[in-house]
C-alpha cells in the first residue's frame, strides 16, 4: 500500500489521525492502510505522517498490531490513550480526519483531547485514495469474487421442495467460509417467489415451491476485501413470464456493462440497462441503482446510478447489478462484480449465462 | 416498545431524528425503534415525536419499511429526500439527534438541509434506553443464546485432526443459521493451539493437532439482536497446565457471575474475576474487561471492565468472559451471556461446565 496517496488531495497536511469507535464505527481506512488481516481494533488510532504509520491500540490487539510490521504503541486505558494521541501530535498544527467515518461525538471527545489543534476534513481524498484499487487489492477482491462465484453450482444442486429460505442461506455461507471466506461479506439473502420481489429482503422460514424463482444475493469476505453476487434461478420449469423477466434482465446487464472503461460516466452506464428495462412492460419496476463500488465496504464508492455523476477510471471495482421486481410475485436480480480498465473491464465473478431451471 | 422512553433523559425535546449513512454509518436505534425485522435503511431516517414515529425511505425498502406497520414516507432521490426532512422539521426548533451515530460529514450536511434548527445530543439517553431490554428484545435474546448455545455439541463432535480453522469456523455459521439464525453477530474466532492466546484472531489455515487447545467465539444474529459465546476445549488428552488454565477461567467466570444483580457496581464483577486469576502463576494474563452489554450490537452498553464506573440494572444482558492468554502457548476463554435481575441473573446461553476433551 502506498499509504501517502491519502495525502494527494490534502497536500497542505502532513499528518493524518484516522479513529476507530466501538463496533459499527470501525473506519476501514484504518485496514486500507496498515492492510491487517486479523485483529477488530476498537478504540484504536492509526496516525499517518509523510514519515511512516503508527498504530496505539490496547493490550487485546497488540498482537494483531504487530504483525503488520508497522510501530505499535500499546496504550493502558482511556487516559493513556489520550496522552498518547497528544503526544504523537505535539508538533502538529493540522490534523486530517475522516469526516464521513468519525461519529460527531467521537469528534467532540477528540476537541477536549487536543484542543488546540486545527482539524481538516480529509473523507474525500481517503474515498478517492480508496477507489482504485492496487494489486494487492484486487488479489483479494478476485479470490473473493472467485469464492462467491464457485459455490453456486453447489448450492443450487442442494435445492429441495420444501426447504427453508434460511437453510438455503445457511448453505450458501457455509460453502463460502469452507473455500476460504472468513464469513459473509454482508447479510445473506434469499427470497423464494414472491419474497424474491424485495431486493433487501431478509431469509424466512418460506417453504420452497415448485415453480418458485430462487433469488440469492451474497458475498464473501477474503482478507477484509468483499465479493457481492446475486443470482436468479427457477425450481422446476421457468414459465414464459418467468424467462421474459430474467432474459430482459440479462440483456440489461450484458448491454451495460459493455460501455464500461475509463472515462465512462457511472450514470450513463446505469441508463443503458435502464433503458432496456423501461422499453419493456416492466418499465419502473427497476427500483434501485445499477451498481456500486466494492472493497473494504461492501457499499464503497463510487455508484453507478442516476442521480451520481461520476466518472470511472481504471482500477476501480464496481458491481452491475440490473433488476426487475413485480410486487407478490416476484423478481429478478442479475449482479456481477467488475474491474473497469482502460479500454474496457474484467469481470471477476462467473456465472451461467442463461436461466438456471432445477429440477 | 415504548419508543417514547428515548425521551426520559431530553425531556426538554419533542423532536429526535434518526439518521442512517451507508453501510457502516447505520443507526441501530433505527431498529430498535421501529422493530424492523428485514431491511437495511442505508440513507434512511427516522422521524420520532410525542405523536409516533416517520420513516423517511427508498423504494428499494418500502416494502420492509412497510411491515413495521409505521407511517412511511418515500423519497425520490437525495434532493426529495431533503425537502421531506425540512418539511416534516419545519414547526420544531430543537432536533435532537444521536451524537453516538451521526458521522461528522453527515451532521455538517444536515446543517445545511436544516440550518435554522438547535441540534441536542441524544445519545446518552438513547443509549439509557437501549441498556434495558423489554420482554420482546429479552425473547429475541434468549433465542440468539439459545441457537449459539445449542450448536457446540454438534460443532465440537466434528472435531478432526488436519482440520483447518476456516472449517471449523464455516461449520458453526453453518449450525447456527441452519437453526434459525440470520447469520453470525460477528466475525467468528476459531483459534487452535497457540492462536488462541491471542483474543481477536482471525481463522487461518491452521489444522488441528493433537493436544491443541480449541478455542470457538461466535454469536448469533437472531431478529437483529446478538449472542456472544466461547468455549475452550481440548483435541484430545488436556495435559494439567491445560485443565489448570481452564479450572482458574471457570472459577473466575462463577465466582464473579454469582454477584451480579441490581445496584452492583461493573467494576466490582470484574475485579472478583481479576482477583481470582492475579493470585495465580497467571497474573496479569487477563488482558482484557470482563465483558459487555449485548443487544442490537454485540458490544452494547454498559461494560464490564475496570475503569467503566458502571452500576447494574434490571434487564441488561452483559457477557462475563474471563481469559488467560499465555503467548505462543495457547488460550483459554469461556464466556456466557446473562440478564441482570432484581435480585441476581439469568444466564440465558448454556454449556458444558468441565474441560471438554475431544479424541
Amino acid at each position: 500500500m502506498d499509504y501517502k496517496q491519502i495525502f494527494d488531495y490534502a497536500r497542505e497536511l502532513d499528518t493524518i489521525l484516522i479513529l476507530n469507535g466501538g463496533e459499527g464505527q470501525i473506519d476501514k481506512t484504518f485496514f486500507y492502510l496498515t492492510q491487517a488481516e486479523s485483529g477488530i481494533f476498537e478504540g484504536s488510532a492509526l496516525i499517518v505522517s509523510q514519515d511512516g504509520m503508527k498504530i496505539i491500540t490496547s493490550e487485546l490487539e497488540e498482537e494483531s498490531a504487530r504483525s503488520t510490521g508497522l510501530e505499535v504503541i500499546v496504550a493502558k486505558g482511556r487516559e493513556d490513550f489520550n496522552r498518547i494521541i497528544r503526544k504523537s501530535l505535539e508538533n502538529v498544527n493540522s490534523v486530517g480526519i475522516n469526516y464521513s467515518a468519525i461519529s460527531l461525538g467521537m469528534y467532540k471527545d477528540l476537541l477536549k483531547v487536543i484542543p488546540d489543534k486545527e482539524f481538516i476534513d480529509v473523507s474525500n481524498s481517503i474515498i478517492e485514495s480508496r477507489k482504485m484499487k492496487n494489486d494487492n487489492e484486487l488479489a483479494k477482491l478476485r479470490q473473493a469474487a472467485k469464492i462467491g462465484s464457485e459455490i453456486y453450482e453447489e448450492v443450487i444442486q442442494s435445492l429441495k421442495e420444501g426447504m427453508t429460505e434460511y437453510e438455503l442461506a445457511s448453505k450458501i455461507v457455509y460453502e463460502m467460509m469452507n473455500a476460504g471466506a472468513s464469513g459473509p461479506s454482508f447479510s445473506t439473502i434469499v427470497g423464494f417467489g414472491p419474497s424474491s420481489a424485495i431486493p433487501h429482503y431478509s431469509p424466512s422460514d418460506r417453504k420452497l415451491k415448485k415453480g418458485d424463482f430462487v433469488l440469492t444475493d451474497y458475498g464473501a469476505l477474503y482478507k477484509g476485501y468483499c465479493s457481492d453476487i446475486t443470482r436468479t434461478a427457477v425450481f422446476g420449469r421457468a414459465d414464459s413470464k418467468q424467462k421474459e423477466m430474467y432474459n430482459i434482465v440479462k440483456e440489461a446487464q450484458t448491454e451495460s456493462m459493455k460501455i464500461i472503461r475509463e472515462d465512462v460516466n457511472g450514470k450513463d452506464v446505469d441508463q443503458v440497462a435502464r433503458n432496456i428495462i423501461d422499453s419493456t412492460q416492466y418499465k419502473g419496476k427497476f427500483i434501485h441503482s445499477l451498481g456500486h463500488g466494492l472493497g473494504l465496504d461492501v457499499h464503497d464508492h463510487p455508484a453507478l446510478a442516476r442521480n451520481y455523476d461520476f466518472t470511472l477510471k481504471d482500477r476501480m471495482v464496481v458491481t452491475v447489478e440490473p433488476g426487475i421486481y413485480v410486487t407478490k410475485y416476484g423478481g429478478v436480480r442479475i449482479e456481477d462484480d467488475v474491474v473497469v480498465g482502460k479500454n474496457g473491464f474484467e469481470k471477476i465473478t462467473s456465472g451461467p449465462s442463461e436461466l438456471l431451471e432445477i429440477s
